[in-house]
């Protein structure tokens, strides 16, 4: 009945995908850091300077802002779930794997749902999601995402909240690859709901979904008629992470949020402004040394996002065996995600790995299997 | 903007509340280890070593193992999501607060409930539960809380099993506060769904809920009409942990799992039946102390749970300023917990805390703080 097995023995990587990056070394000393329950006051005044700092890097000040126990993924289902009710028209612009997720996931919440579709790689130009709010006026919410982790495509998202400023319409972005490492304005843009994770941009472990619901999200909720899956309930969940006595809820994890406490300390002591100058820096940089070898970046240039970068596999290379050859290396990075997605490989290089010295690893390894690969065929 | 925040510098504490419980030190060893990606072969190997290790302690060999990235309550809930569709019939076995919160999330799921109820500290006879599914033999699923964590009272489940099993009602239970610390017997006991946590008798940090589901549940997954939320999809999830190549679902909280891994690895090691030896030795000398002291346990002596015991606060002692004192003192026990609770402390002897050495520790500074206030009192 032993186990048999040894403890594990993983191999040391460095994360270049779409995530998770590498943490950064201070999370992780934090997360052994002494243990409190999780209704302890020293922990509740963890918690509220989480909060606290969690508005500041979303900057969001009225409204609810916390770190739900869950997936990104997860962060977005609590939105959809919340702030839509059966039967109620959803439009969501798609043009990768994350924004046809949403698009599920709405179904599954009884949404009627309209999809205002573009190529992957593409963004889904803002006139297109304004004609289909003209042609659906009664539309719950508008979803998009901010940055599409399947295709490396930035929306221009603070336009689009200028454009749908007064209208009744709820503002949904996917934050997943942005927050931290692109800016994001939650108050100034006008979105009403946003999500996203802390293993990317942010530098901590995968386990939390950081979001954001503004006022007006809020007395949505309250005046909903349908019920909201307990679990994901964002009502409840601030009567357990803010509010004094607090009722509980779950028991929050603990060495995750010690976790996330010292990322955002460590952003907000870094600035917002010069991090993402340096998500800018080591993407741009990466972006060139790729171009100028000859390889075709799937996003429209106008709109490629910094931290991620998806580089199309050249014609007769195996990506799937480039991958393979840079992970015996030690370096991960990501293929193309779903059935639909084309040949490329995707580069993320994002908190602690957001660096040129970084950038220029990753591509002289990933120049360098291809050419070998291209050899091995000669040969 | 800078953070003006120092790094967190939490108190040490001897986790002996109703959970969470300190965390074994080889499981924060091996949360430093390097971090893989989601989608590593190596990372895959550690997912399907912690399944075959669930598997093991949960002895389940059919049907679905695996942790959710959730809280205990996520795990509950992903239960009756998957099970349980709209109009259905639910019963649940209700004697303290996750069994209403049970019968809570299953009305959410929108299922007709019947609530079979005893006083809190009691348990549910069998036979009125039996009686129940006598009355509504359409019956979907019954679901019973195997150790009441608001109570320490714990249920026959065994026996419930053996008396449900031919009928086509599938059985759930609550294994928050007895994986691990006290025997379970999925296949045996003809258990359909159970859920757990990884925070109490596992003695990993909170971040993910092990649960099980028979062959027989999945069928009914399989051919249910109402869409599940797809963060608590088991069958998406079926095909992102286990099936090889996996289909993305979402990121897995890596370092979590490999605390999962390290920590079911020790419970194999010892052995599960030394494993709930030892809770049973520390869970019953505290008992007897605390008895001997002239105290009252809530619980039924014959049902009482070994992990955790509900001790009630003696009349005219403010059992909230007991907590704080022990606290100051390092020691976190639990109170009463909602609105519903009678005046207890809850005490858990859990996971590396399960010594009645720890016992001897609790019991001595609870009886001085008891003693002080008392003495306070008569000054």
């Amino acid at each position: 009945m032993r186990s048999e097995l040894p403890p594990i023995s993983p191999s040391e990587r460095l994360l270049c995908g779409p995530g998770p990056s590498n943490v950064d070394p201070a999370a992780l000393e934090a997360m052994q850091k002494p243990m409190l329950g999780h209704l302890d006051p020293e922990l509740h005044e963890i918690l509220l300077d989480v909060v606290d700092m969690l508005r500041r890097v979303y900057r969001a000040q009225g409204g609810l802002v916390l770190p739900l126990q869950a997936t990104g993924t997860s962060g977005m289902e609590a939105g959809l779930a919340n702030l839509v009710e059966p039967g109620e028209t959803v439009i969501v612009g798609s043009s990768g794997y994350f924004g046809t997720r949403i698009a599920e996931i709405a179904r599954r919440c009884g949404a009627e749902v309209v999809e205002v579709s573009a190529d992957w790689g593409e963004h889904v130009p803002n006139e297109r999601l304004l004609a289909a709010l003209d042609d659906h006026p009664d539309t719950r919410l508008l979803a998009i995402v901010h940055g599409e982790t399947s295709t490396g495509c930035e929306h221009p998202l603070e336009t689009l909240g200028a454009a749908m400023r007064g209208l009744d319409t709820l503002l949904m972005a996917d934050c997943v690859t942005t927050l931290g490492g692109v800016e994001v304005d939650f108050d100034g843009w006008g979105i009403d709901y946003a999500y996203s994770c802390t293993q990317k941009c942010l530098g901590a472990p995968p386990g939390m979904s950081p979001v954001a619901a503004s006022d007006r999200a809020l007395d949505r909720i309250r005046t909903r008629r349908a019920p909201v899956p307990f679990s994901m309930d964002l009502l409840l969940l601030q009567d357990y992470w803010v509010e004094r006595p607090a009722t509980y809820h779950h028991t929050a994890p603990i060495l995750h949020i010690y976790a996330l406490h010292e990322v955002l300390r460590r952003t907000l002591d870094e600035g917002l402004k010069r991090r993402w100058a340096r998500h800018t820096e080591a993407g741009t940089y990466f972006q060139q040394l790729v171009s100028c070898a000859g390889f075709e970046l799937l996003a429209e240039p106008a709109h490629q996002l910094a931290p991620l970068t998806a580089v199309r596999v050249p014609d007769g290379v195996d990506g799937k065996a480039v991958q393979r050859q840079l992970l015996a290396e030690g370096i991960e990075v990501g293929g193309g995600l779903g059935p639909d997605a084309p040949a490329i490989w995707r580069v993320g290089l994002m908190g602690p790995n957001a660096r040129t010295e970084t950038a220029d690893r990753v591509f002289e390894s990933l120049a360098a299997a291809v050419d070998s690969q291209a050899v091995a065929v000669a040969v």
